[in-house]
């Protein structure tokens, strides 16, 4: 079970011209008609150790905080090693506390996964962007994949059951997912750092996204609906943004921030030993920022999540010749995603039969190179190498047209040929992404060296200082692994107005009602036709004040009894600066109802053996109950 | 007779959540119907006369570049006021070549200006953003407004007539217009720093913008109708920027340029004397640039396009405030816009009662102190002046909920009340304007005495070394004054097709058919329901080679008798890199057809009459016949 907006990537690459998953929706009515995703993994965790102390002795007293970051690295990676071959999980050692503590975590992992039922887009999706973030909500946001294991559905060990009576409100909601980053622990230096540089950075190449996105996707209809996915993410990107932005600018916040430091600060000077310890790491931040500031557009535009060329040609073509230069080194000196504990899923993307749209392509490359021309200047030697003499348009058109990374093998050679391969090769990609890599290499050991050293090194003592002065009873800032949260149901106020925690299945006919019925507010035929067949009084969508941010998506929600009564799928605009700060005056999680979907599959979708499946009582021995994802 | 895109800030104005003029269209079937805009002048060149000598007497060789831009500016506002006087004109003096010659153009200039007839934005604006700056085209994108003097139909000298037979392949078109601006005589490095600097924060500036008014839209029927225009005119804009872009990375382009450039440097410098008078322009202008990039993205978000702050009451604000500050001065002291020459025009829209809507003005204010914060840093003094300890969402929704400028009457009295009002009031959009003022007032200070000055001392230059040694048969650029241009009708070649020069009225119904039928490409219901009354081989729209740029728009076309046979509105993607070079490879002016108007007129909206009027013989003396605008 998970969220339809986390299955759509696969939900989108599933779909063709002839059969629009997103705008149809699916259910497999045998095991047979379960439709297999090419390049989806899934990994359960299994078992977590705490590794700190073997970390930590990797680093000699006298090292430059990079070369402690390096050999903290190297020691991360053979401990990840290590463990993979002794337990044949997949393994990853975590950076908890910002480098306070270690922990190994190992995986389970599982790449055949098929999809079973999806709803439309538009019931997954009502209210589109304008509803994004808010509440009351009604979305049916949810999709159903089962894990296959040689060639069989997984029989799983351990899995949750369904509530039969559902949630009411004040009751307690237990949330298990995997929240992907908060900056909790930052110094308030380090969020000025993100209110005056990052987060406008991040917008600023987010607003870009979105209107290229959307101009491409009012060429036609066929154009719209493969990078309707792509857009409808930059959306929510940008609403999560502009809510952290709108967060980082209320003063408050900044007081509290401010009063919280200034009190740990003069604990850690009024002792001496603590002082000497950890006194300098405030000071550390603020420095690594100030030097990171004099590169920070420029490495953006080459590395990471502002990069300006996002076509998914040149991500192959820049994994290849990463790896040709990465292969060869020993795991610990290597990029973390080129570690040996990831090539597994490194290849599974990387040779995924996935559909590549060549327009949409051209248009991607031709305004990646435009935007790195705006960010370097055009006449940066790095900028002049990769226009080749050309317009973007056409370098895009030349480059796009003329290369072999379509076809798999290729990749697939070019992947095992290593470096020789690399420097032989003629694709325009390959030689694209082997212009642009020394300077990107350059900066990204710059970042690490200067800026991800530093933040380790610092946060690593003001954790120390937080965990003597303060207690250990602070949870560490998300990492994208497992986390159980939890809080009431409860409603909330807003512009003077009391918002009940539950809304109805009715209400979504009224919300359609009230915008006119036209997109985003447009209910799928199926529900137009089907309204006298269901209970419009079934709760629908709730809120709870468990503590949840991006990654949480698709995490089921339990009772005390931890049975599921609902499925995460947002936060509302006020529990977008839990990224920063967590309270829960407003600030709140957003799930489906359990009820809604067992509705929802019974009464519209004839999904009735799906409803059965997923309510049977436990111990009846149904074949592919699977664990929580 | 204009543009539906020209008059569309009226018709939005003139339209109400129950009467909406922009998806119903309008058409006055007596003059008593005619529709009054609020806030609308037109202006008719009258008389043009050089005096070039004259502004340059005002400048002493010993002055500095910025005190002999201040003194050739306080020469035509002085040349201006006298004009003025003694002809009874609107007069101002164009700055031409940058600044090698001054012209005093001198207007008739009407206020009473009343809607006609316009037709519904979807047939006007037939294909949106998607099919904007292309062609083929189908748009009929006409307004007619009268102009009344002394409350009748303005009986005009001259005016144009209709062409009975409408234009064919290979004509000529003259087209006359306003063109706004273009800055082909600017030096190389000039265009690097519009390619490097200016062009991607403008564009960066609207993707921010569409992204705000499309989320804006998106809240509700009644938001998108009060936002669209804004969203058009920047989606129009963000499309124009990116044409440009493309050019400006086209190394052809600067290729020809610096060719054109060395050409005549080393002209300049064989001969000791040009090179004395003029051989330091081309260093003065990179030398400008390069101080002005210290301040260039603060400076934007104060004043000028890229302004962050775009609320319609802080615009209001901060014209009363810079009033105050302004009037006491000698008219050839002041800001341009506050010339005496000028200030009709300025209280025209200072107190007018067009429609200001609250919410749309509280976001755009908070999205304003939003980039404001992000431009300058939340920390920096004017921004938290400017946010007054609050977020700026809460910050907007204060001073909008508290401002008294919503009241014509208040901002007459503080108008007339000068500095001693401005300093009296607790209105907290008057103090927040007042607050950013001295800021920004200094950044204008230091842009006009280090960039513009810099400009026009060295473009004259520039200028005259053109004169002297390639004679002077190039035409200045564009400055938003009347320009005849002219061109033959033509097709193109594009993606190795040949496109026709005309379009049909049948075709818009193909188009429509194969784009679904779905927004921007469906068409009015009357446009559906009359099809069958329509010549569908009627000529639609067409293309010519004549020279125009943005400000052509609503320009009509002549033919060789000077008869109208088109309606300038649009130019092609290709034609938009005409801001820097004429190339008549593909650039095209795209116009409607002077045929297809009057067969809509009579078919399908029932204005027969007006169709009457319009093609009725020269000297029948029909009442409200006007000058071309």
């Amino acid at each position: 079970m998970t969220n339809h907006h986390v299955g759509s990537d696969n939900i989108a690459k599933l779909s063709t011209p002839e059969r629009n998953l997103m705008s149809e929706g699916f259910l497999a009515r045998t095991h047979a008609e379960e439709l297999k995703c090419e390049d989806l993994e899934l990994l359960a965790l299994w078992t977590i150790e705490d590794v700190t102390e073997r970390v930590n002795a990797a680093v000699k007293p006298e090292q430059s905080t990079a070369d402690a970051n390096a050999a903290r690295r190297q020691a991360m990676a053979a401990i990840e090693t290590e463990a993979g071959q002794a337990s044949g999980l997949d393994c990853e050692v975590v950076t908890l506390w910002q480098g306070a503590r270690y922990h190994l975590y190992g995986y389970r992992r599982y790449t055949d996964i098929r999809l079973v039922f999806c709803p439309e887009e538009a019931a997954a999706f009502f209210g589109g962007d304008a509803d994004n973030f808010e509440f009351p909500r009604f979305n049916l946001d949810c999709a159903f994949f089962r894990i296959y294991e040689d060639g069989h559905p997984l029989k799983a060990e351990h899995h949750l059951i369904w509530s039969k009576a559902g949630a009411k409100e004040s009751e307690l909601a237990i949330v298990c997912g995997h929240p992907g980053s908060t900056q909790r622990l930052n110094t308030v230096d380090h969020l000025k750092f993100l209110r005056d540089m990052e987060e406008p950075a991040n917008l600023a190449n987010l607003w870009r996204r979105e209107v290229q996105a959307g101009t491409f996707a009012r060429r036609g209809e066929e154009q719209e609906r493969i990078v309707r996915n792509e857009l409808h993410g930059v959306e929510n990107s940008r609403k999560a943004v502009t809510g952290i932005m709108a967060g980082l600018l209320d003063p408050e916040l900044f007081k509290a921030k401010q009063a919280a430091e200034d009190k740990l600060r003069a604990a850690v000077e009024a002792n001496p030993e603590y002082r000497a310890q950890w006194g300098e790491a405030w000071t550390q931040i603020a420095d690594t920022h100030q030097k990171y500031r004099t590169y920070f557009h420029r490495y953006g535009a080459l590395e990471g999540r502002r990069r300006a060329i996002r076509a998914d040609y040149f991500a192959i073509a820049k994994t290849l010749v990463r790896l040709a230069e990465e292969k060869p080194k020993p795991t610990g000196e290597r990029l973390r995603e080129f570690r040996d504990s990831e090539l597994d899923t490194l290849m599974l993307e990387l040779l995924s039969p996935a559909p590549i749209y060549d327009d949409l392509e051209i248009a991607r490359l031709a305004n990646g190179l435009t935007t790195l021309a705006q960010t370097w200047g055009a006449d940066d030697p790095v900028v002049v190498a990769a226009l080749g003499g050309m317009s973007p348009q056409a370098r895009a058109e030349q480059i796009i047209g003329g290369t072999k990374l379509k076809d798999v093998e290729v990749r697939k050679q070019l992947a095992e040929g290593g470096l020789a391969a690399i420097k032989a090769s003629d694709d325009p990609l390959i030689r694209l992404a082997a212009t642009l890599e020394p300077k990107t290499r350059r900066l990204l050991k710059k970042y690490q060296d200067e800026v991800e050293s530093a933040e380790v090194d610092a946060y690593a003592k003001i954790a120390a200082a937080k965990f003597a002065i303060e207690g250990e009873n602070s949870y560490p800032d998300a990492t994208f692994t497992l986390r159980l949260s939890f809080g009431p149901i409860k409603g909330l106020q807003q512009d003077g107005a009391t918002i009940p925690a539950f809304t109805t299945m009715g209400g979504t006919y009224e919300r359609m009602k009230a915008r006119g019925g036209i997109e985003p507010f447009k209910l799928p035929q199926r529900w137009i036709d089907g309204k006298d067949k269901l209970d419009l009084a079934t709760p629908y969508n709730f809120v709870c004040t468990a503590d949840i941010i991006g990654g949480n998506s698709g995490s089921p929600a339990v009772n005390t009894g931890g049975e599921v009564i609902g499925l995460i799928f947002d936060g509302n605009m006020q529990s977008l600066i839990w990224d920063i700060a967590y309270t829960e005056t407003q600030g709140r999680a957003v799930c489906v109802d359990s009820r809604a979907i067992i509705e929802c599959l019974r009464k519209l979708y004839d999904a009735g053996g799906l409803a059965d499946e997923l309510t049977k009582p436990i111990g009846q021995g149904l074949i592919g109950r699977q664990a929580p994802l």
